[in-house]
């Protein structure tokens, strides 16, 4: 189907917010088999709004509108799509019920705004059962409009949740079933990924590979459709598994997967406890390790060891490493990492330390060096890496470049342990 | 003066890249006065583009387009232009030399391809007078018409440099000058910060109040408008002291400040070095303060304890107090505190420890209660918080928090010392 979608919000038609929703959206929507004539982004202004609104009904056969809904005073798309759609405000019971039961902790002025909520157009249904985020359907001049929250996090769920699933039912018979898989992909640059794909896509329209930068990785969408629902699980299935060898180890995971679950996965598989030494990371590997619930069965902890004399006092590196290799060296990450190891009872650790920049940095080790160290009962082993980037771009990739060593190293002893048991 | 801003592109309206292009010129022009009325993204389709072109020009006083201009067949920005404005495509001699001239290198088909950058509209203006890249300046129906490429690097250049002035000239004396100020809060909700500026939002159109939560924090700009730059300064001047003055110390920053650069300013000033112990966030406090460049000078590190082993064995926490009071607890937050700030040789400290969730949780201790600590040479104190959300948000809320504290200790004892000054 032919679809519009609308951004409201004056934070993005003066530029201090990037809207990335509606790209979102339009990925979603495009690898779902639909196609967007316009994406339109507008201030928070009722009656521009309201013409927008009427332009896309027109030239569109569906409507995705995001932002403006929520409790405050300049939220003005409910009010915009009631005076441009002749249909009026109207209290929704159930939808009250709802704020009022989750509501019963806020003060009373936020409950009161929250009330705000509980009205939309006539003819409105909520998106979302559970009340836990605005979000509604409506069917004007007999064309289905979606009416999501900005909020990027919100908006997403609820347009793969039902808007994405609604537009299917909504097409009826004529529906083609569609497939999509999401590949993740770390250490690998898009191009590369490209060319080692690349002689997938002439095979023909069913077939369409989506590439999608998410620093720092590639997300890769395969997405098939057919007349037939089985027909498109065939298809789908026999192309993600030639992706799947195409891709090999350097394809992390798939779907929801994030690459902290999967190291965690894989500790949790083989019996193993982690522990990490960051320095130029300062906590983050060690945070993204946490972010996966009960990590605390596989992850013991780390030191953040940012000044030299906690990487000697805590980890226990010889001052003699640091003063003649520099903190930033393979001998110190390898101390780093079998002094974490030993201090926390590891089976493995992870050690990193580099300079993030923007100072710091020298000919020899310029801005953007990072050396990793992996240590386990046989010993450890240092990694040299060069990233490219400011600050947080060193950080990010150290962190990602960290985590997939660990899943690398992981990987490898599997197939070790599968090996001796052929033998 | 009122403008919109069109792009076009298939990549675009599919989401395979996202836009940020009208994004940036929104916020240029936004900044040197202008006030965009709507962003515009449409696929290469020559009657779409006219359509959208005409409309532009019917409800904006100028019009920025971005892409479409390249050599390749489906480029057909030039073509659409041509038709919806009736204005045939004209060979510009000039510009065909120059291409020619940059052009001698190429392979003949590519220098054919080229020659049709050569053909513009009728009436169009180069904007580049190098022809390093195709874009060109035209006035219809009295209004001026901007067409840009698509490539970032190159409309970032010629925005800046030539739409920027020939806008300010073209508007001669009738400007309207807008200034907009940003405030960053953290710890009060949207609906509380609405409540205390209410009557702000009274005072007519030229102040305008918005509101962007930006998980955990809620940011809010204050924009005015006046005929004269002086008025416009005077106004936002004045406003923005009131807004301040509501705000106080939930307001933490202004503009491009970040909670953790706010914290290590304020480190900076008191001259005072900080560590952390982390067990629920896992190192997002230390690796918040470390995107900081510079933060070593006041960061010495960390440990994330995540497992009771590590709290006992480096941070010296009584195993009598998890045993009595549990790890999640004032008495085992203080002692973190204390532990990392006498390990690190620290003058001041942070310790956190909750449950995250979504397992771990009692009647007692729900998912989501976290204990803070800071601790100093006066001693230790300890602080409760129970946060709502799943684990990403109850860790995300806890680290805000925690750098919170240090930050309103910090002010605190700022104030102190002002006020044993004036003793």
């Amino acid at each position: 189907m032919l679809g519009e979608i609308i951004a409201i919000g004056d934070e993005l038609t003066s530029g201090r917010v990037l809207n990335s929703t509606s790209r979102f959206a339009a990925a979603q929507l495009f690898a779902s088999g639909h196609e967007i004539i316009a994406m339109t982004t507008i201030g928070d202004d009722e009656e521009l709004i309201g013409r927008t609104l009427r332009l896309a009904l027109e030239r569109a056969e569906f409507v995705v509108v995001t932002g403006g809904l929520g409790p405050t005073s300049d939220d003005l798309t409910n009010a915009a799509v009631s005076a441009a759609l002749s249909r009026p405000s109207t209290l929704y019971p159930e939808i009250l019920r709802k704020i009022e039961a989750h509501g019963r902790h806020l003060p009373s002025e936020r409950r009161l705004a929250m009330e705000k909520l509980a009205w939309l157009p006539l003819g409105a249904h909520a998106l979302h059962s559970e009340a836990k985020s605005a979000g509604y359907f409506l069917v004007h001049a007999g064309k289905p409009l979606f009416f999501l929250p900005g909020v990027p996090q919100e908006m997403e769920e609820l347009l793969l949740e039902t808007v994405i699933t609604r537009l299917a039912v909504w097409e009826g018979e004529e529906v083609r079933q569609v497939r999509q898989k999401l590949f993740k992909i770390t250490g690998l640059a898009e191009s590369e990924i490209n060319r080692r794909l690349a002689h997938l896509e002439g095979e023909g329209q069913r077939l369409k590979i989506g590439y999608y930068p998410v620093f720092p990785e590639v997300h890769l969408s395969l997405t098939v459709s057919a007349p037939e629902s089985r027909e498109a699980e065939a298809i789908i299935t026999e192309s993600a598994a030639r992706v799947a060898a195409l891709l090999g180890e350097d394809c992390y995971g798939e779907g929801d997967d994030t690459l902290e679950e999967v190291v965690g996965r894989l500790l949790a598989e083989r019996g193993l406890a982690v522990a990490v030494a960051e320095s130029c990371t300062g906590g983050l590997i060690a945070h993204r390790l946490t972010r996966v619930p009960g990590s605390s069965a596989h992850l013991i902890g780390g030191v953040v060891a940012y000044s030299n004399s906690l990487k000697e006092q805590i980890l226990k590196v010889n001052p003699e490493t640091i003063a003649r290799h520099g903190a930033v060296s393979g001998e110190c990450a390898e101390e780093m990492a079998e002094g974490i190891r030993a201090l926390a009872k590891a089976d493995l650790s992870l050690a990193v330390t580099g300079i993030a920049g923007p100072g710091g940095g020298s000919e020899d080790k310029p801005v953007g060096t990072v050396w990793f160290a992996l240590a386990d009962r046989a010993g450890a082993r240092s990694f040299l890496h060069r990233f490219p980037g400011d600050r947080h771009q060193v950080q990010a990739l150290a962190a990602q470049t960290g985590l997939d060593l660990l899943r690398r190293h992981l990987l490898a002893r599997r197939a070790a342990r599968t090996d001796s048991g052929q033998n």
